[in-house]
């Protein structure tokens, strides 16, 4: 298998923001390009990561209307979706495009335009990823799974509403140095407590806004990077790993689990050669807050039920053992769904580079991971990047 | 780059049909397994290319719901789309995950349930792929562009209304031997230059039908493909090739040529080592009579201007020096835009098998190339299939 490489990254800032879908993804597309330091350099391939365009925003064919509007055609253009890991399953399909020889450069874009339909519009559009036979036509949504998944992980290793709201607290330090985050504010242990309950017992800060926004990355094979003004920047691509689960929440072996990440996080850590125990920083899906404990105990870097303990002892914070979210998580950076995966890779390209916002660099960063969720745990992707 | 095949195809008929979109895409994907002889062996991927399920059939997150439900969960799944080349796109994804070295196998499903919306919503949800800005909000249609590339190619080339209707004819004279097809009755020149102008000069029979159904391919590596009971059977992919165009038909160097085919068709050829002389067989989207020519010239089978006359004297029957749409093409198979791609190689699949239904098999047919477009004549894919 060909060397992969993460040769630019660019980014809008998350939020509920005024720019169209295609201005979005274009603002951070040109960013990426202009960032790899390869402008001139032919690109071969666009894929673009989107949950829901047509029904979001009203735009539809995007792989072509941005292949038009990037000017990279006739490089073949391709859509993605795998629910809010639209933009991993995106960087996955660019990375096999070169990683087979098909291609040696591609644009990644994850973009979602959330806030053009209103609040109760959005909720039916995302509810459409859940299983309709066991879920949403009983009135679940993914607030309902988590809380859901919350109570069973209290109940077996004693976490307490205390000590849930420190991950968000974790989120909104971290995205209050984060320029390009949703949240930019810090908010207290009280405050997430007394915040209008979502669906017990998760509060609104348990909870990811959604958001508009767009990341993108461009791929290089190792020939086409050496190409690059600056190709010792380029971050490669160690290792990528997807697997799916159950549909339903109910069909699954655990509730304070989720094999999909489980085996998708043993999938890239095989492939890159690497262990859990070698990470120096992550960045792990937190559309709810009970939502990074189990990530952290899937992947690896926590044991069973001692994700809390980590939180509680700062072992996740900027400066500890092992920083999760430190550009804030979904909880704070936002969650564009399409986005989001892009923006993981993104953030980790950037710390591995040492260019971390102010306050957020992680120190010595050389080994990376990102963890996203399709669908409500369901639809995983994993992937291990490390300095160049 | 890793050697791929197709060691397995399903599909259902294509039509108005009463059966759900996951019930189509279970039949088509179980028939692919079965036909593979790969019964046991691990799927480590699902690709599904779908055009717009969430809007046309109310289904989202696709990609997980059909992994639970074929059975090959934790397989990573990922929903492909671009447009109406959407399953040529998801054969592509899965070819570049086993070339890759990423998978050893991978199910692709391509499937679209149009039926489920009345007319005008499904013409509101295709209008979509269109360019707003320069053709929808003036009320272009796909079937009004292809018009206006009718009009040129008939004041270019002398094409006349009778030369045209040759080609619907020739797609339902297929189609009535083919017992997947959605029309299975012949027509004549007569009937097509009489039944209701779409837009002038293209008559309702110029038009394909909207369909129900869906189309699936098991994919395997060359050590996978031995494991198969009947690995003779299988079919090599030999070359992929995909390509854009500007967006808006306004803004392209010509209306009688679509560059994306010629440069989709150049990369898959080169790929595979032959050219369009060696060709035994194709399948090209006729969504609208006139593209089948335009096709032909830009795959190469046809000098430019020279299509209609190759029509004219039965060289594109099943008979003749280079059979197109031997199975009835999108005019008489059906066109369920997510499933047409999946159903072309399926079609190919078979000849080169010699398994066509009666009376639709191509002598020694060895060497296959499908053809499909997404947009209007703006996001193509070119494969070039040959025998085991």
């Amino acid at each position: 298998m060909r060397s992969v490489y993460v040769a630019g990254v660019g980014m809008t800032r998350f939020g509920v923001l005024k720019e169209s879908l295609v201005s979005l993804a274009e603002t951070a597309a040109i960013e990426a390009v202009r960032d790899s330091g390869l402008l001139g350099v032919r690109i071969d391939r666009l894929v673009v990561g989107a949950q829901s365009p047509e029904e979001f925003a009203g735009v539809g064919h995007l792989s072509t209307l941005l292949a038009d509007r990037m000017g990279v055609v006739p490089a073949g253009a391709t859509r993605v979706e795998t629910g809010p890991s639209s933009g991993s399953s995106a960087f996955e399909t660019a990375f096999v495009l070169i990683a087979s020889g098909m291609a040696e450069t591609a644009l990644v874009i994850g973009v979602e335009k959330m806030s053009a339909v209103d609040r109760g519009a959005a909720s039916r559009i995302i509810a459409k990823m859940m299983s309709n036979e066991n879920e949403t036509r009983y009135g679940g949504t993914p607030a309902a799974m988590a809380a859901l998944v919350a109570r069973r992980y209290m109940h077996d290793y004693g976490l307490t509403r205390d000590d849930l709201s420190l991950v968000p607290v974790k989120a909104h330090r971290n995205g209050a140095k984060n320029p390009l985050a949703h949240f930019q504010s810090e908010i207290t242990v009280e405050k997430v407590n007394q915040s209008k309950i979502v669906a017990d017992p998760l509060t609104l800060y348990d909870c990811c806004p959604t958001s508009d926004g767009a990341a993108a990355l461009l791929l290089a094979s190792s020939p086409a990077v050496k190409k690059a003004t600056a190709s010792d920047r380029a971050v490669r691509v160690l290792g990528v790993g997807h697997a799916t689960d159950y549909h339903a929440v109910q069909h699954r072996l655990s509730l304070t689990s989720m094999n999909a990440t489980v085996q998708a996080a043993r999938a890239a850590f095989s492939m890159a050669g690497v262990t859990c125990k070698d990470l120096d920083v992550c960045e792990l899906h937190d559309a709810f807050s009970i939502l990074e404990l189990i990530d952290m105990e899937d992947v690896g870097i926590a044991p069973r039920g001692a994700a809390i303990s980590m939180v509680r002892d700062g072992e996740t914070g900027v400066g500890g053992r092992i920083p999760v979210n430190p550009t804030g998580g979904l909880k704070a950076r936002g969650h564009p769904t399409g986005a989001t995966g892009v923006a993981q890779i993104h953030d980790i390209a950037v710390q591995l580079r040492g260019e971390a916002p102010s306050g957020l660099q992680v120190k010595s960063a050389r080994l990376g991971l990102t963890q996203n969720i399709g669908g409500f745990g369901n639809n995983m992707v994993v992937t291990i990047l490390g300095g160049a």
